[in-house]
């Protein structure tokens, strides 16, 4: 082919660009026609008078850029396909919106089937939501929050916006995590044992996939936590649902199941959820001996051991004994703000390497930012006050909301449990399925929460329906019209 | 037993109470020694004047708090093991820290074993760090940020703080998402499409999850991203790297694994990293056709294609073609900062709810206080001037850092790839191991990156040492000092 280009050799715009635009203005003006092949770069330049370097390279980005292909031994031509005609969304306007990919190969993998579940819709604003776990946020000292915030942005934002090389978590958090859990939960710990997570959710996240291959046993209390119980079954684990009476997780049930080997209890024991109870002292050294013989890690997850109202702190299973095998699990979502999405594992320093592993490659570190305030919250002292003052308000609620429950439904609610935690179940002696109670409560304007049985091994009693009620979140007012409608929707 | 208790009937303290005090104490103080038998709850209760069911709670509470046991058909007993004497945390004081767990059983998954690999350690603070990847923190307009955010906690931080119901991310900002990515990246979305995680590590690590099952293969580019192959290894995939040559992956080798039945392609096709150049229009094309024909998932990682240095702009593959099989990802690790932890999965309609399921699992959300601000930054219009600003000074520290390079290294240094990004690869011509010139490299005080080959596919010409560097957050003189402490180093 013969390639005419007018160069301007005194013009500002570089030869390269000048060899460049002319050749692709062609290709797209169909000037040159696809399928046409271009002369040798070293006679192109010759004939241009440029050096051949200059030509090669203009070849090089054309060919990158789809224009010009290279067949091999015969040179190079130019593209019949081209990059502009080939983009489609370079023809969607605002009158011809882009048609969405509607069919691709769902390949997923058994994790990818698995949480391929529906997920539940939202929850309209006019519903009372009795299920929701959070803390009053509109109670959380913001305003303090913000102060601390505003001041770190100030000085040194720098430190905070690039990656840390603390791989564990800001180490000024951990410090302040290990001091605060063995004074008040007298786990015993280092700050080094420290790992931050985003959220305890994360953390048995972290945990499941650490430790449970697909047909590994892992023990739950029932009922239970329903996500911990999603989370590893996801892994394709085995659930072992352990039944719970008035002093927590029946450990003898476990002991039963010596031959399968168990790797992993999940238990919550100082306001077991859903029921309310806390583990027994014999019960816990119970545990913890089993757990040391048969090589099982336990994983106690304090979610709420913060609130509870007249009655006795208990102190964690983690520092009972030397050597616990015990992974000790909290969150900070329950004591300032769910979306924070801070908590923390503390960890037997020989597992303290995996963990950060797992942290690292599942989204590298939580928010520096975040770690920061949170720290500075902590080593100024405005958790504690923070906590006690939550704690006067849940523990009101608590009783406003038995008393209400109490008030319409009489001997026919009993609330189960401690006086203790942000939720409480309630049981209802009516004669309603569960299904029913549930659907007739939702559409008096009440959301409960049902009850969740690891592996379908619900055993409630006939003519009893049981809902968990998380009042922390819960206004007094809100609380009056719940049980109002709840009273309305159920006693039937 | 007899159990004499004294009771103050005219005391504000609730009988109950004493009963309990006076057990406990009496229990703890040995005065009710470990194994005696306490008098039946109605005899007691009679004794004392109080109602049977007063007893009987303290009973129940002082079981669960491991200070009496029931033993079935003969009675209550005080516990030989009492929970104080137990507590080991409580004998810890300054004095006598605690003995940290020693011993714990390791019974890792497969992942675990995978995962639990040396860490490696922080670099110390006079080392120049040439492998940072992020942008330049110091510029980014935190008084700006700090002010969007101080707004957004003073009216309705209540909604920032309790958990969303917006399980795929802020509404608002996958809203803005799209829109950015179809003005300037050409991707064909909807807002319901965008999933946000918490960075591109995460969208990386549930793509992994969510579709490799064990020995499942992803081709992934070699050389390429060490975090990515990391990822799909630790799920215990198989990795098939395909070569990249000047116009990126060549897909002729990938589509010579027909039989493989590969599920996943991992591919940075607008910056190849860590080679630098862009996939060619007609390798996409193939790519496109191939991955259709073969139900093969694209995955695109499109992390830096903003910063292009007097480049055309090129636009994504997800964009090209209708039905497109790409799961399209960016962050603002790199336009933003990195501790952001924000990054944006835009996935075909089928998939997202199966990216949502996992999210969830994984970590419930992301910062809704950051998402929400971020949605703010964007919808005010204040990200495209700031890439537009940083792209300039990119552009210089990219020029600078080539020049001196070239300056100290002449003829013995290539800088390879185009003029774009955040890093580049540059090929030094020396007579060192790629083991020996990092290391003194780093000897010298500059840490440079090592090219990452999947499953050890090094092809590395004799007589050639490759290393990336990341320039963007690199300081002029840091750029200066850190060419000086190389060339002494390398050029022996």
């Amino acid at each position: 082919m013969e390639v005419a280009l007018n160069l301007d050799p005194l013009s500002p715009i570089a030869l390269y660009r000048q060899i460049y635009d002319g050749l692709r203005d062609g290709i797209i003006g169909e000037r040159f026609e696809g399928g046409t092949r271009l002369p040798a770069s070293r006679a192109f330049a010759a004939s241009l008078g440029v050096s051949r370097i200059t030509v090669t390279e203009c070849y090089e980005r054309l060919i990158s850029e789809g224009y010009l292909e290279t067949r091999r031994g015969s040179g190079t031509f130019v593209c019949s396909r081209l990059p502009e005609r080939d983009l489609y969304a370079s023809g969607i306007t605002a009158e011809a919106p882009p048609q969405l990919h509607a069919d691709v190969p769902m390949r997923l993998s058994r994790y990818g089937e698995i949480v391929n579940a529906p997920i539940r819709p939202p929850t309209p604003p006019e519903i009372i939501r009795c299920d929701r776990h959070g803390p009053d946020v509109s109670l959380f000292p913001n305003k303090l929050w913000a102060r601390l915030w505003a001041r770190r942005m100030q000085e040194g934002a720098e430190n905070l916006l690039q990656y840390t090389q603390e791989y564990s978590g800001n180490n000024d958090l951990r410090v302040a995590i290990a001091q605060y859990l063995r004074k008040s939960r007298a786990v015993v710990c280092d700050p080094s044992q420290v790992i931050i997570t985003s959220g305890s959710q994360q953390a048995i996240y972290l945990t499941a996939r650490i430790f449970l291959d697909p047909s590994d046993y892992v023990a739950l209390e029932t009922p239970g936590y329903l996500f911990a119980g999603r989370i590893f079954a996801s892994q394709s684990a085995k659930l072992l649902p352990i039944p719970v009476d008035r002093h927590g997780m029946q450990v003898s049930q476990l002991k039963k199941h010596r031959e399968k080997s168990v790797k992993l209890v999940y238990i919550t024991p100082s306001h077991q959820y859903p029921r309310g109870v806390s583990l027994s002292i014999s019960r816990r050294m119970e545990l913890l001996d089993w757990a040391k013989d048969t090589g099982t890690l336990i994983f106690e997850d304090d979610y709420d051991s913060e609130y509870r109202y007249n009655e006795r702190p208990l102190p964690s299973i983690q520092g009972m004994v030397p050597d616990a095998p015990v992974l000790y699990v909290g969150t900070f979502s329950k004591l300032l703000f769910p979306t924070l999405r801070l908590g923390y594992l503390v960890v037997p320093p020989a597992l303290h390497n995996v963990f950060t592993g797992a942290k690292l490659l599942c989204d590298f570190q939580s928010s520096s930012i975040d770690q920061r305030i949170l720290a500075d919250f902590m080593a100024e002292g405005h958790l504690e006050p923070h906590v006690r003052k939550m704690r006067i308000i849940y523990g009101n609620r608590r009783a406003l909301l038995a008393e209400s429950l109490q008030k319409h439904f009489g001997r026919k609610v009993t609330i189960l449990g401690d006086h203790a935690g942000m939720h409480f179940l309630a049981d209802f002696q009516i004669n309603l399925s569960e299904e029913d109670a549930f659907a007739r409560a939702l559409a008096a304007g009440v959301r409960v929460e049902r009850v969740y049985w690891p592996a379908g091994s619900s055993v409630q009693r006939p003519g009893h329906v049981q809902f968990v009620f998380a009042f922390a979140s819960l206004s007094e007012n809100n609380i009056l019209l719940a049980t109002e409608r709840l009273a309305q929707a159920l006693l039937v």
